[in-house]
């Protein structure tokens, strides 16, 4: 699985930087700001999910490109945006300077907006060999759903709207449904979307293994805040707690928090064992969304 | 003319708060902050325009919709956060308080991510009668295209970059054809697709009109800088040579500018003779352009 996972990782570096290298050129700082970002490296999961996800459908790697530079131009978007100072106010993401750090606040905000914008461009213009119009316009509609005010953007708000108050475990697992969740069911949208694959039935067995993956992903972040180090994290361990954040490990204690996480994972294995395809990649991602040490 | 603005004005208004009605609750204050800014008035200049010449071209007000909500949602997410503390720093807009003063920071950023999925999804979802699918995607990449860092957010990256510094004529222009001008040329190229005229010749013409009117808007904005009424305007006047703005005025002299109007309408009204089409509204609208007091 970690062999597949950098080989598709490589793939997107290589296409996100001829993207951007063959981009004509506006104004260099916010260039600069967008490509630091988007750059800065990262597990690269949702692209890893387009991929995988894709080929075992029996879509063309070319034809993922797209959808893979896509997801990914748009998780740098929301992280940016998150990271300033009105909003949690991070000095580093990766190990490195935040974008408003490295940069400032205005070009941080801006790089942002033009990242979500190429996201779009990317999803939309990409030359795709065997992907229909109606198909590229439902991954449109995935994309600005999943990532709007029904879906990322309204997660974002929830936990804004949270800060410093008790929140249920129901309202817990909706903020991580929509603020992580939701990109991550995208991803595998535009798995089945570019394929050749027309299965109803089908599409929703993977839905449910990325909601079920999506969660199991939060739960071993809130663990990893708890039990992880923080040069290997690549940001501070202890923070949510330091924040009086609400995390699984502190409305369910540590030792029940792993055991959803495992219960979560299992949950998504389940649903791929009813799919008539080779789920070895997809196995393996869930297996590793908990077994990963940052 | 100005019936037939207030006309798809009441149209759109009603387009806007039906869709904001209909949509399901994540988080109230986001949702909120949307509404607020997207329902604050102003002159809809761009769904004007998708309208307009839509229906000119044989489009249906229906199909015109999507585009006509989807392009002002894109405008107002720029709004917003050209008004924030680290870009403008406004505190008035429309004259009232902006997304940010009316709300905070956070939310105000939040809007402005949302509102910019809502116009992709709003364009991407709409129930269109006569569109072809590949028109739709067409669509999506002029909105991405136009709106992104080879568009309006590289056009606000100039202005940033040239605060307090001086500017060429030239340097102003490709600032605002990219600002402002972008999104207009983007309505008009809204209108051509949602509609069944499939001539190149006559989009170019109409695209030659677009980039004149929108020139001139920008001319005539820097104009009621000077000599327009804050009560008027809705936002304060002389604040231009206030920051010490490069402005056509300052650049020309106000004569002069006033004349680079005068003949960037000209020019707007000779593209639009070219056409086999009633372009009354168009032309109306050019005139419009550099006779509004706001």
């Amino acid at each position: 699985m970690l062999v597949a996972l950098s080989h598709y990782q490589q793939r997107l570096e290589q296409q996100l930087t001829q993207q951007l290298d063959a981009r004509p050129l506006t104004d260099p700082v916010l260039l600069q700001a967008m490509r630091y970002s988007l750059l800065l490296g990262g597990k690269r999961l949702r692209p890893y999910l387009v991929y995988s996800c894709g080929q075992m459908l029996g879509a063309s790697l070319t034809d993922l490109d797209g959808p893979a530079c896509a997801i990914e131009a748009l998780h740098t978007y929301s992280l940016i945006h998150d990271d300033l100072p009105a909003m949690d106010n991070d000095d580093l993401r990766r190990g490195k300077p935040t974008c408003h750090k490295a940069f400032d606040e205005a070009n941080a905000i801006l790089a942002g907006d033009a990242l979500q914008a190429l996201a779009f461009e990317w999803l939309s213009l990409h030359p795709y060999q065997n992907v229909a119009p109606n198909r590229i316009v439902a991954m449109v509609q995935q994309l600005a759903l999943q990532s709007g005010y029904n879906g990322m953007c309204g997660g974002q708000a929830i936990d804004l709207a949270h800060t410093d108050k008790k929140m249920t475990l129901d309202a817990l697992e909706q903020m991580h449904q929509l603020k992580t969740g939701a990109l991550i069911e995208c991803a595998i949208r535009f798995a089945y979307l570019a394929s050749p694959v027309d299965n109803e039935q089908h599409l929703a067995a993977l839905v449910r293994y990325s909601r079920a993956i999506g969660l199991a992903f939060q739960v071993q972040d809130d663990i990893l805040d708890i039990e992880g180090d923080t040069a290997v994290l690549g940001k501070t361990a202890g923070s949510d707690q330091k924040a009086n954040k609400a995390t699984y490990p502190a409305l369910l204690g540590l030792p029940q928090a792993k055991q959803k996480a495992i219960q979560l994972v299992e949950q998504a294995q389940a649903e791929l064992h009813s799919l008539p395809y080779d789920t070895t990649a997809l196995a393996g991602l869930a297996q590793y969304v908990i077994a990963r040490q940052y």
